[in-house]
Formats: C-alpha cells, structure tokens, sequence
C-alpha cells in the first residue's frame, strides 16, 4: 500500500470510529471529527513525532486539539496509534472512562483540556515558546482548529504573539469546514480571506485541499522547511466528509448519527489499521538554568514595603534558586515588579503584551512541559483571561498567579483598574489556592511556596505600601493564618487580610482606649482558610467577629469565614465589612473611608457587636 | 484664523490641560493624551456632531475613548466645548469629582466607562450596530484606541464584527504612539503592518500623520465618504508631543509632568479658545419595532421543560411585547433556544458568533442607546467575558445575561462545558441580580423581570428537562423565595435552586417515609436573596438547614444563605452541599450522585443534621 493510500485509509478509519465512538452514548461531534481525519491521518502518520509510551519525554511533539470538540477524532487515532485499545474507544463518554466527551489530561498523551473554544492555539503557543527559550529542543507543537474559532480574539492573540516571537515550531491546522454550531461560519470556504489574515499577523500560509492526502503532505513537509515564522495550514474541508446523511450539511453539528451503520457502510466499513508514530531520534535534553541557594529578600519589622513589591523582589530570588520558574506579564512589569525578574533572569521573562489571555494560555503551555509560571497584571485585567482560568483547572494545571492593584486601596485611577470581585472569582476555581498577604516578609514566603503547589495558586497584592508586621524567619503555611493581637480576655474578633490588616491593628488601638480588647486575625490563606483559628476566636469572643476585606460583599474573605462556621455546633454573629457601592476616584485612605472598610468602620462594627446579644 | 491654526492652538489647549489636570494629584496619563490631541482637536471642531446640552439626544454621534486612561484629553476638551469650568477641569482624580481617573457615565457625556483596554472599540461597535440595524439613524461612533490595546484580542474581534456587519458608521482612530507602559510596544510605528492588518479583515485604512491637522482633516472626510466598510485611520503620533521632556520617551507613561510649568511654556501656555461642537441638524427619530400585548409561554404543571428552552420561548414573548427587547448569542442559539427569538424577530437578534467579549461588548453599547440587550450563551462561556461584565457594571450598563448549560447535570460533554463557578462571579459583580430558576413558568416571569431590572441581570438555565411545579399564574418577585414544601413541624429545611429544586423534593419525599419533615426552598433569587423566608425556615426547624448547589462550593448559593444569617440573632447549622471535585463525563444522573448533590446525598445530609445538636 502506498503512503498515500495508507492516509486514505487511515482517514476513513478515524471516521469510522468517529461515528462509532459518538454511537456508543449517542453524543459527541462526529461530523467535526470527520471534516480533520485526513489532516491527522498524514501529521499523525509520517509527521508526528511522539513515543506513546513515553508521553512525558521531554523530546516528544505536542498536538493540540484547540477543536476539542473533535475528541472523537483524537481518540480514533490514539486507537490507530495502539495507544488505546478499541474496546476503550467504545467506552467514550461514559461513567469511569478516561475518554471524556472533551480531551482532559486525564489521559497520559493529553497536553490540556480543550472544549472552551479559542483556547488551544494560543496555549500552543505557550509550548513552543518552552520549546524555542527554555527547554531548547526542537520538538514542534501542531495545534488542529477549527474555523468558528477563529472569531475568538484569543486565537488573534496567539498568532500576534506567535510571530512576534518567531516560533517556527508551531504549525496551525485550520480544518476550514464552513460550518459552525447553527449555520454557516461568517466566511464560510474562503479560504484566501483566512490565509491573507495570518499572513497580516505575520504566518506563513499554506492553502490546500484538506481531503487531498498528497497535498497535505507537502504542506506539513513545507511547514517543517519554513523558519522564522510559523505556518498555518488553511484546509478546505467538509463538515461530515464521506457520510451522505451528512457531509457538508447544516443541521448536524455535535449530534451522533442517526444511522451509524450506513455511514459507516459508505466510508468502506470498520478497519483496524495500526499505525507506527515515529519516536524523538535524537538525544538532545532540555536546557537547565544554573540555580543558586535561596535567598529572599527581608524586610524590616515597622518599616513599610508594598507586597507588590516584593512581590517582584521575591520572584527574582525565587528564580534565582529554582531554574524552572518563569515569569510573565502583561505590560505591566514596572507596576506589578515583575520587572525586577525581569532585570534578574532575562532569558526566563516573557513579555505578553496587553494579551491577558494569551498570557494565561501561555502560563498553561509552559506548565506541560515542567515549567512554573507566575504570571501577573493587575488583578482586575485577570478577569479578561478568567475563562482560560477555568479551563487551566480543568487542565489540571500548576501555575501561580498574581493580581497586583487589589481593591479601592489603588486610589485615583479608578474603579477600571480595582478588582472587588477576585477573592471571589478565583476561590470559585476548582482546586485553586488564593493567597492575600499583608506584608513584605510573608509575601516573599507565600511566593515561594507557590512554586510547589498543585493546581491554580493565587496571590492579591497591594499597591500601597503596608507596615512590615512579620519578621523574616516566621513560616507561613497555606491553610494557616496570624494572630497579630489577642489577649486572655478578648471581646471582638477582626478578621482582615491585605490592606484591611493594617487598618484592623488601628481599629484594635481605638477600641483598646474603650477598654474593648479585639483580637486581630491576619487570613493570609483565604483558600483554604484556618478554619481552627476562627473557631477558637469564636470561641473565645463569646461569637463576636467582624470580617473585612477590600473587595465586594459576595464570594470573598467574610463569606470563606462564614463557610468555616457553617457546619459546626458554635456558630458566632459576624459582622461583614465590604465595599458596598462602586467606588470613584480619591486618595486611597479617602476610598477606604468611602467604603466602609477603614478603621473607624471596624471599630465601629466591632463596638456594636460587643453591644449585642450573640447567644444562639 | 484659519481651521488649521485654530485646530493647532485647540491640540496644545488640550495638551496644556491635560498636564494642567493631571498636575492637581500628581496622577494621570498627560502623556497618552498628548499624542491624541491634534486628532481629538479637529474631530471635535468639524467632525463631531454632539449637542452637550442634550446628551440624550438620540442624534449625537458618540466618542468612546477606548484608551480610556488618556481621560485627562476628554476632559479638556469637555472644557474647550463650553460642557465644565476649568475649575471643574481641576477637580481631576479628587474625591467627588465626576471626572474621575477613567471616564465613567457618572458624566453626561461619557458613554461607557472605559480603562480597561482593548474594551471601547467592540462596545462601540455595538454602539455602531445600533445605529445602524436598530435605531436606523445617521450618526457617528468615533472611537478613539491605543496601539498598545491592538494587542487584546477583543479589538480584532471588533475588527471582524465591524466589517462582517458593514458598519461604515464606525470610525476607529488609532493613535500609534510607539510606547506602552513598560516600553515599546510590539510593532511601534510599523503604520503599515496595522493598516495591513485592518484591511485583511476589511476596514477601510488612511495612513497619516498625527500631528498634521489637514491630514487629520482629510482623514475624517475620506471616514465619511467611505461606505459599506468601517475606517481606521493609523495615525503616527508623539507620546508627550510638544514637552521636550518626555516627547517619544519611555518611561513618562502614567505619570503627571515633574515640571508641568515648562511643559506648558513650550507648548505655549495657557489658553481659553472655545470651540463650537455642531448639533444634529436632521429631524430623523429612533425607529422603534411594532409591539403588542405580553403573552408569555406557559406550561402545565406536572409537565418537563428545560429552563433553557422556556428562555427562548419567554424571550420572543417579551420581544413581541417590548419592542425595545434585543437578543445576541454566541454561535449556540439552538442550545440556549435564543433561536426562538431570532425566528420571531429576526432584526432584532445579532449573531455575534464564538466572540463573547463582543457580544458582551455590543450589549452594553446597545444598551447606551436605550435597547435592552438579552445575551446568551453556555454559562461557561461568559468567563470568557468576565472583564467585559465587570466594567459593564462600572458604566452602570443595565441588560440582560443568559448563561446555559449550568453544572455538572448537562451530562456527557464534560467540565469544559459546565459552568461551575457562575454563580460566584456573577454575585461579585456591582449591583448584580442572580436568578437561578427550577422551571418553566417560573423562567418565563423573571424573563420577563430582567427586561425591567437596572444594573446586571444574570440568569443560570440549565440543560435538562425539569418538572413544571408552579402555575402559570403565580409570581416570583426578584428577592423572593418559594417554599414548595413544609408543614407545620418541619426538622430541617432543605434550600436549592434551579436542578436541585427537584433533587431536594425527591430527597423530602424519602426523608417523609422516614418521619422526617423537610421545609424545601426554591431560592430561584439567588442576589439578592430571600432573607426572610430563610430566617423564618431557620426558626421553624431549630436552625437546620441544608443547602444544595450544581456549582462548586464558594460563593454560589451556600455561602448566599450562609451571609442571610451573618449578622442575626438566630444562626442556623448549614450543610452546604455542592460540587467537590473536577467532574467528567457521564449521564446527568451519574454527575449528580457523584458530585454528592443528587436526592440521596441531600436526604444524608438532613439526617445527619436532624441527628445533631445545633444549640448555639
């Protein structure tokens, strides 16, 4: 059998077992599968460069289903590969299989999860810049597309950045099938309009058939010659290709087949071909930064420092200790102090532009391939990339973030540029960790510890500059939290983190001259939180506790102290502080007086609880 | 004078306000907003068709500063147009000033607030869609943009909308200014490489020079004369054009001027010239749609229908009834049944594809106009927009969201799909509203409702059928609660929403074999929520409550019932159910149990409770 014969063939197995993989719960998308088959018999068969055996070789290619809805597809040729058997194919779907109805890294050759559209390709982009800066080995990374997705503007971010910073060793395949979700796509097959856009972002293009096994061939093999920019392969193809009942129609997208077996009767009925995807010849291994000792910065107790700040200083010493992390930021270095890595480990700085998306994806591609990502911008621009958030836990991602400029306390630029919603939103991510220091010294521990969690790890930083409360040898732990003030004898609870701390310890002296003792509880950990020592100031106050946090009422610090109590027999009376109206612009102390959130609004809130009835 | 001179002395009167402004708290961008001000200069003396004295006049253009931090030039040229004093122009960034860091609509003339980048140009070309498919008036929508915020990839899904839609009213003014906030941006001033890009997706391009008044003026003409296609005009331009020292330097972005004075003598000084912004001067009015009375969909009680699907039916009702009633989906209108609305209204649904952050976007720019925009789209995807509902809340925008295919009950399709963190992030948004409704008749009402709200207006469909429980004739005030089941001696109450209506039914009728009285709430209003039902249900079971979510555990509907009782006497024990780990794929039924919110898991834990001491 000839090469292309074989691709030929192989296309109409990935169909087939398309159809019969979508057959078994009667859901999936079939028809999107199809329209790919041939393009991935070809890449999969004589381009692809993978050790199924191996999935976490360092030396491995990485596909990318940005299409994720195609699944079938990818599991079709994880059959033909001989990575899975065909038994497992016909479990897709359903209760226990790894084979979910959109790829997750659940299974060992999935990169990332895919199914929120727009997110793969620029992920991709993520690891090929590893490839091309930090593992420095030449694996490529080929990312299948959709055409409906490319009205995302996050696909746009990705080829902006992708040719910017020249990474050849991407390869887009847009499966140019004309059909979306309800109709045709805005452009439908024209082909040249899609061609004449990335070459606009900087690509080189490449126009063909996408059914015309030969024609795919000398596409993928011109990618593989080109330099210095990336290559996008723009392929006219048919939504439903070789099944009647559907090729080419409206009306059959994310559907199984109504009659499985004569579409499979017309693709030349169920093979078992097996295909040898050729392993990584070559020995080269990833680059490794030199690391030194680890050296935080330290701050002195009763001077002032912002945690942005440190923040920066921090990262740059955590970098110089551990030569997998790496920073990005979104053209905010010099307000979030990311610039200071920057300065420090220049070939471990990536710049992401205004592109907050692509910053995200980009931290979740690093992440694939071992890298720690910290990524920062300003809390409230990481609601742009809060979608891709979502995804990267899904993803089962370990990344770190930071949201600098948190809350009113920002003062004049204004509501825009606040986050009020953050505590909230990224407790909201499955398995996420959210950290909100107080001071310098804990936010320098809170950072390196986040180069060693699991999962989605968070950390709010302040703009202004707060009073250094901690010493430098003190720990930290997530889970934890600081007891900044008590006594045996303590009235009130308050409960701040990040700004509110400070004006906590205020509101602690105010009350003090009333003769009212307030313990002050620094909830460094919003997630997860130390539940035990709210409880034991609950206890300890006669269930007296004000919460307040530089954020909106929902979701954030006040309701996780809620939450800690909700299921226990001592259940205290706690008085929320939050900001409650949108703010404007105003000197920082004057936005926390407009708030509600300063000093004087604790120890007013805390002299009106120790006034009331808690009992019950 | 000439039109040239007067346009030359008005750009330095804006460029000396600016630093003038800026100059009062030593905040501000002067810098960004130098390099605008010949362009703003000649739009507002010839081009700009704005009568300050009626903002609301439906004939104005509008001017959207989408490089909303160059906020200092807008509000210099508020004063040259006679609209503020020059010492209201002083009253810049300072607390109770409407003119505030970034412009808000707290100020007549302010559309939209803007400062976060890359978000005024898609919601101008809502602004733009509603004049041209809606309201069917001439005027303008000028919208000023950064270089830096080409990188967002909103702006070409801007781009792309702009031109699909032939939207020849939109004017996009690219001020290409070379520097960002750390440094040089991507491409500074490569003009050719954005007009290239412009025009591959099919904008009219005029390349010019900044500064040059009569280019600029011919520039606005040719805008004007071009139709079917919108126009960007790439204009090179000098950060702090006109201060030698910070002309085209890096580093003075964000910054007031250290010696504002020699800025100001170079430029010339202080001036007072006043401009006369033309007035509409046609009699045309807002086409408005034929409308007749109200009848909602109903459905029998004791019949199934998804939450989703009585959407769409509810949404072409109040389409027929309300003329002013708008529909945009993402690409997925036979999923959310926004489908039903297109074929009952088809000039008033707009398709805006697999772009969320534009469909978000035009809804706010509709609503500027008066519409009242209803999106939809999976509840998973409005993450993707998340930065675009946050500043829709600081432009105090009122419309309306849908969010489908909410939890781990639409089955199959797996996490990728689900929305699990909605209802969090949409509690944390200023001034939301949050419905989660259980069933048809029930959506139909509050459809109905949100068309009237102010502010943000959030409702969570879910995919399955679920039982019709209330008549067509009942009512679900937007705070309330409906309690659908209780007694007169209830041991606990059971509190759920949308899909957990029926598993917390199905729970109280095994829970009743048992002896056991469940109290069961719909808290169909998540924000705000029904406090009082909740206190008088606390009451009644001697604070036993359980509450039960398809949502991840923070911030959704436990911690809303958790905050009900914050701060009151009486405070229940709460077993707050929901989504504990990543689900996958598998049948509605099978999610629901595994993700312990299914009818036996809520049953367990009112057992537990009821078995438990809850005093104090």
């Amino acid at each position: 059998m000839s090469d292309s014969d074989r691709w030929r063939e192989l296309g109409q197995q990935l169909r087939v077992d398309s159809i019969r993989a979508s057959a078994v719960t009667k859901s999936g998308h079939p028809t999107s599968s199809m329209s790919a088959a041939d393009l991935v018999a070809v890449l999969a068969d004589r381009y692809l460069t993978y050790d199924f055996d191996r999935p976490d070789d360092p030396r491995n290619d990485h596909l990318v289903f940005s299409k994720g809805h195609a699944s079938p597809l990818l599991y079709s040729l994880y059959k033909a590969a001989g990575a899975v058997t065909d038994d497992e194919l016909l479990t897709f779907r359903k209760l226990g299989s790894r084979l979910e109805g959109h790829p997750t890294p659940v299974i060992p050759w999935v990169d990332v999860a895919t199914g929120s559209l727009g997110q793969g390709l620029p992920i991709g982009v993520g690891i090929a810049l590893a490839g091309k800066k930090l593992d420095r080995l030449p694996y490529r990374v080929w990312v299948l597309c959709g055409d409906s997705e490319l009205a995302e503007g996050s696909m746009w971010e990705a080829f902006e950045h992708s040719s910017f910073y020249e990474l050849d060793n991407l390869v887009a395949i847009l499966d140019i099938n004309r059909l979306g979700q309800t109709g045709e796509t805005m452009h439908g097959w024209d082909l040249d309009l899609y061609a004449r856009r990335a070459e606009a972002f900087g690509w080189h293009t490449i126009t063909i058939d996408g059914h015309d096994v030969e024609a795919i061939d000398r596409a993928y093999a011109e990618a593989l010659e080109t330099s210095g920019r990336p290559t996008a392969i723009v392929a006219k193809t048919m939504k439903g290709k070789g099944a009647e009942s559907v090729e080419n129609k409206p009306g059959a997208h994310g559907k199984a087949l109504d009659d499985p077996e004569i579409a499979i009767a017309e693709l030349g009925g169920e093979r078992d071909l097996r295909i040898e995807v050729r392993r990584p010849d070559h020995d080269a291994e990833p680059h490794r930064f030199e690391t030194g000792p680890l050296e935080l910065p330290t701050y002195e107790v009763g001077s002032e420092v912002a945690t942005r700040k440190a923040y920066g200083e921090a990262l740059a010493a955590l970098g110089s200790a551990d030569g997998l992390v790496v920073a990005l930021d979104g053209e905010v270095s010099n307000s979030t102090y990311s610039e200071i890595f920057r300065e420090a480990h220049p070939e471990r700085y990536l710049e992401m532009y205004i592109a907050e998306q692509q910053m995200i994806a980009a931290a979740v591609g690093l992440q694939v391939r071992g890298w720690r990502p910290f990524s920062s911008t300003f809390a409230a621009f990481l609601t742009r990339a809060y979608d891709f958030i979502r995804m990267a836990a899904v993803s089962r991602a370990s990344m770190a973030l930071c949201g600098s400029h948190a809350g009113v306390s920002i003062g004049e630029d204004g509501p825009s540029q606040m986050a009020l919603e953050d505590l909230a939103s990224l407790r909201a991510v499955g398995g996420s960790t959210v950290l909100y220091p107080c001071d310098g010294n804990q936010t320098a521990k809170l950072v390196a510890a986040m180069a060693e969690l699991d999962g989605i790890s968070y950390l709010r930083t302040t703009r202004a500059a707060t009073p250094v409360l901690y010493g430098p040898d003190e720990d930290f732990p997530v889970g934890g939290s600081k007891v900044v003030r008590s006594s045996d004898a303590d009235d009130v609870a308050i409960v701040g983190a990040g700004i509110t701390v400070r004006e906590a310890l205020e509101a602690a002296d105010a009350l003090a001259e009333d003769g009212i003792n307030a313990r002050v509880i620094d909830a460094y950990s919003v997630k997860p939180i130390d539940a035990e020592t709210l409880h034991a100031a609950a206890e300890a106050t006669g269930g007296r506790i004000v919460t307040v946090e530089d954020h909106w009422p929902e979701g954030g610090l006040g309701e996780a102290v809620l939450a800690a109590f909700a299921d226990v027999e001592e259940r205290p009376r706690v008085k929320l502080l939050a900001v409650q109206g949108m703010p404007t612009s105003a000197t920082p102390d004057e936005l926390l007086r407009e708030a509600g959130i300063d000093a004087d609004a604790i120890a007013a809130a805390a002299r009106t609880l120790v006034g009331t009835p808690v009992a019950r």
